[in-house]
């Protein structure tokens, strides 16, 4: 048994953070970064991918709406064409600063509203997987697990890795509860491991309408953006360590 | 004798352009292509570098102060690191959406108060090169001749080609005239055609207060900011062409 | 008869300008001034205060996103409270430079994409009204004629002047042609002079789809953005003139 | 004997916040606020003011440079006029914001480099003051004890008010000790009450390089940015408290 966990790093802005990156990042193996959009400037840029390449923990590009006001969590209204160039846009800059860290950009994973946007709707997750193929075809895209957004990264031939979510409650059909009904959040870490082991040993993952549901996924993600969220990251982890199952980076480095 | 012609481009910002882009690309041999810094959205870099494409003008990334606002025009406070930074994921944003378009960024030409600052203070120079080169050492340089960026972009191993200033007096120290001073600006496109054919003739520039100097330049900067001055320009690129002179790139292609 | 004139303008952003603000200022009564949402540093903010003041122009803030790169014409999805604050910060902040000039900022007038939602969703105009009434209960409100916006700002006990635009065409329902149908442009200056004397004299205006309307205004919107406009708008002004209509700003000075 | 303490606020922006405003808003008698330029959206200004007028804390304006990513700790190159101007701007916008919460923006005190420039710099100081005179008059202004600023505010017939530091040490001339030297910084919270209830007993300030001097203050700045900060902030208020000291704003409200 064997995962890679996940988190959201790097979405700082100027004086601002967002979190604590060192520590998230002694937990995970492989690290969004927050490439101008919806958070992260060169300097913050800078000092997550050095933090990341210090831990040996894998480097993608985390694009977003360029609204830091909304932090990406607002469907900006664009074009196709548009997002497909602030993606390409983003996922440049990530690469110009890493350039100087000396440490590749392996993969990308989408932010927020974006994200949830491409999850459900094909040609938007086409146009974020434009920009990735055209800029990279050896780039692997981390998707929701069950999304269009994998379907989209498979069909321009990128390799494509899914992820759940540690925290999240799902439904039989393989979507999230919504975040407004019962068992929707999990906030105990031993529930959360629990959950993980299980789906882990089975490839099933249970839900709170029926039977577990069969799920594919080489990555948890985790959140590191309250001391809470943190300290849960680090309880999934050993948990998970404890039962004998190994955290690596789902690109096998 | 032969000398490649360079505008700065792309200076539009979402829904302001600045000058006539289409205009000045017809007459150009270089692109220097705003990248998100000074100006230069998303958008703005797709069109430019499609449009640069089209003409089969090369292109090359045009960093500054991230300060649309005062157009890079004002000197940011700012670290030797952060500089280095700043640049880096301005040329890669641009390097990002060059990939839609199926184009090299093939140099860099810094641009206002933070060019200014590198022609006279090497250790700006050397940070601005430091992006460069560790985004790909086989990208070249743009400088203005007789500048540290010039040294320092050669201190660092990468090509280096030299610009001169079409409508700009020249002084014997190889500075131009300051603009406050008699002889700073050249309003006449035939005075300034005259001066370049000489100088591409003798290899020596006509300056205000002595004897023409020996300068060494590749290129020739003009703008295409205005009707006039795009007049000039087109009226420049005609005089010399009809002197015998080549217009290409100084990239040889 | 009497009319009054309004145009856009302030829509600049710190060196880029979005048409002549001098040429439509000599024209108009009324300026909608952008105020630093989608348009509108606090340089231009100035500038056009001060060209308006010297005209003896009537100031309005013109409050949208703040959303520059999509000049204000994308719906952000914000709550109503949040559209109060970000209109009440830009109102404040016009007054704030107005206060320079020393010109009242003497109504407000929605821009772009708010204005449309805010003509639609009568909950979005009352947001407005919400900032307008509790920064100056004596501000006036300049509104599409027949929208929410206008029942909002009466509702508020504000006082409201309506407007109809000079380049499009009506539909029976008073609403705008949409742009895609035939008749939503009219671009032939003395066919909207014509309509609009029309309109002056009987109080209806023609329509695509049947008999003329009632519709109640004490403004015409025109524009200055690009020199086919401005001509429309200089000789839309001569030739109400002309026909002995009064051009005054709807406040009466 | 009688202190105001103030602390600036609201120095978020979009999704980030900077220290727990509702701690030290507990402490204080002013609250600075950050009005749009270094920091603070609509929002943050909406929450800090409503959470101030809650807790009956007199609320300033605390404008300066438009520089986030620098969080307004540099020095950007403008005009006298463009000074002007922005602090018109954020300061209206503060005040728009504030109508809606219903409190009065009651005076102003400068940000960061602009502040630290307006202390030494006349020039800067009078540029500063022109806004807040055009504005209303009635408006007061907090500034550094000893500096142009005080000269600046009182040549322009406003009421001033001074301030003293809570955390630094200061030399014979008046002046901060730079941060670099001995004596800079005042880590421990009962030395500072020490000599802040020296300073409001005798009216003179110890200094680390002779006898103490006299300053005449009406406030003092305190911070709460980090826990330690806001320990301190605290544990000075309650030292000052026991000596008898009572903890008022110097608006006299």
């Amino acid at each position: 048994m064997r995962i890679d966990l996940n988190s959201d790093l790097g979405e700082g802005f100027g004086p601002w953070d967002m979190g604590d990156d060192a520590q998230i990042l002694s937990i995970v193996t492989s690290a969004n970064i927050a490439c101008g959009g919806h958070a992260g400037d060169p300097e913050t840029m800078f000092r997550t991918l050095s933090l990341a390449h210090d831990k040996g923990v894998s480097v993608g590009a985390h694009p977003g709406y360029a609204d830091p006001i909304g932090f990406g969590r607002r469907v900006i209204p664009m074009s196709l064409d548009e997002i497909t160039r602030m993606c390409a846009a983003q996922i440049g800059a990530l690469q110009g600063v890493a350039a100087l860290v000396g440490v590749p950009v392996a993969y990308v994973k989408p932010h927020g509203a974006l994200a949830n946007l491409a999850a459900r709707d094909r040609t938007v997750a086409d146009a974020i997987m434009a920009a990735v193929h055209r800029i990279d075809p050896n780039m692997a895209v981390l998707a929701i697990s069950g999304t269009q957004t994998e379907q989209a990264a498979r069909a321009a031939g990128l390799s494509v890795y899914s992820e759940i979510f540690a925290d999240r409650g799902y439904l039989s059909s393989g979507q999230l509860v919504p975040r407004d009904q019962p068992g929707a959040m999990i906030h105990d870490a031993g529930e959360a491991a629990a959950r993980l082991v299980s789906f882990l040993e089975t490839g099933r993952m249970p839900v709170v309408d029926g039977d577990p549901i069969e799920l594919a996924a080489q990555s948890i993600c985790v959140h590191g953006d309250s001391p809470g969220a943190l300290a849960m990251a680090l309880e999934i982890r050993d948990r998970l360590m404890a039962q004998g199952v190994q955290i690596a980076s789902f690109l096998g480095n």
